[in-house]
């Protein structure tokens, strides 16, 4: 079992992301991080069907990192052995002229998790105060009410029974440009490249900037941000997987009491 | 490599359920059968692959069977290496106040997959022709002028660019006895015991009708039906898992060429 709290940004820290670490082992080998990688999906699995069978909370895990950051290889390799079926992973692109139309939360909240399902956000709403913000250099007032805003719209979620957490997978500049290299080398996976992805390197310092800050202003306790470093693979998935974990265990869930007696029922 | 066909109900065929074997091995060992199924998996995750990356077609298979058949596990089992990204699973329960205020093809039509995804439907529009006819025993013309609406939509669907599989998964009224009184004896699994589908059971014959009707009506080129012998589970999804394999093999995918040099290309 491995210790979380380290990657766990406390509220009104203060966070500036060049001072966090993008590649780690915890003290492990390979070898046995990815055996506890391992037991902790099983786990997972275990603790999804606890989550369903309850219908009391819904579980929301939000991902945000740079373009290459390996979201959704953290989404296909931490959550591979639950239950499609109560599980939703909801990818944000670019706002529809339809969303646009409406506040920035209003396509978010459909998408928040009913009672006993699990969510996974690949891009969320943080975009809105990271990518637009360096994209369009809104002024500080536009992106300092939304900070409020998504606090306010994440105290709501939680207080009404979704449990909150939050992942920024972090990685270096080089470590993004070997992995987009990669994706060009490779016939089977250039499909993935958009050649205007590239200009986002050049804003790499805003970007941290804005992600610093969003961290900064909306980890709370009750919807974390937790900063992991990501550039060793099964120790992003391990460090993702034991915090879900462990918030899944701490609801304490047993399976319902029938409200009948089952020794009574009797099948014809 | 098994040959499915005998399993497809060709357009037109007269179907009798109670002619239909619910427990077959094909003539292979479990092991061997487990085998195949677990390349199966493998590549039917690479063909999602393709499927997403070409963003050309959409795939919907859908899952019909009478309670405790195995749909849940067939689902959970057959589609377990996708990506949960572009995968959807949609399980129809009793229709809304607000669905029933629309006609009964509206809420599903919501969940067809858009290109490059697949849905798969835990019950389907097929739930309106079947439970809903021996449940509220409307006369034959509505349910006849249901099967026509449900061969137009499918068509458009196909037309349109979704592949369709249906699939009914076959078991005997003993068998579902079984699995009932497994789920009541195992207090981990009671809490999916209703005690109102033990009412179904009076109406078996009823429903073996109902679907060997709608099942004969609704078989079509662009949208067949698969009657599976479901109480070997691993034969099952072997069944299951061809044919989606063999499906998605005949549109023969390739990745998608860039539309730009990678050679070009510059990381900055």
């Amino acid at each position: 079992m491995i210790d979380t709290r380290p990657y766990r940004i406390a509220p009104g820290k203060r966070v500036e992301l060049c001072d966090f670490a993008t590649r780690e082992d915890g003290g492990l080998s390979k070898k046995t991080g990815k055996e506890m990688v391992h037991e902790l999906t099983k786990r997972l699995a275990a603790l999804q069907e606890l989550l369903y069978a309850q219908r009391s909370q819904g579980l929301l895990v939000v991902f945000q990192a740079m373009d290459a950051g390996g979201k959704d290889s953290t989404i296909r390799r931490v959550f591979r052995l639950l239950d499609p079926s109560s599980m939703r992973v909801k990818s944000f692109k670019q706002p529809s002229q339809r969303e646009q139309l409406h506040d920035f939360l209003w396509r978010i909240h459909q998408h928040a998790p009913r009672r006993g399902y699990i969510s996974i956000f690949n891009r969320s709403h943080y975009e809105d105060v990271v990518a637009v913000r360096v994209r369009e250099r809104q002024p500080q007032e536009v992106w300092q009410k939304r900070f409020e805003h998504i606090n306010a719209f994440e105290r709501l979620l939680s207080t009404e029974g979704t449990l909150i957490l939050k992942f920024f997978l972090h990685i270096s500049k080089d470590y993004q440009k070997e992995r987009l290299q990669r994706r060009l080398d490779r016939p089977d996976k250039v499909w993935k490249f958009d050649p205007g992805d590239i200009n986002d390197r050049k804003y790499w310092d805003e970007y941290m900037h804005a992600y610093s800050e969003a961290i900064e202003s909306c980890s709370t306790d009750n919807a974390p941000f937790y900063v992991v470093p990501a550039e060793r693979r099964w120790y992003r998935d391990l460090i993702v997987l034991q915090t879900v974990v462990d918030a899944l265990d701490s609801l304490q869930m047993t399976y319902p009491e029938p409200k009948f007696d089952p020794g009574d029922i009797e099948l014809i």
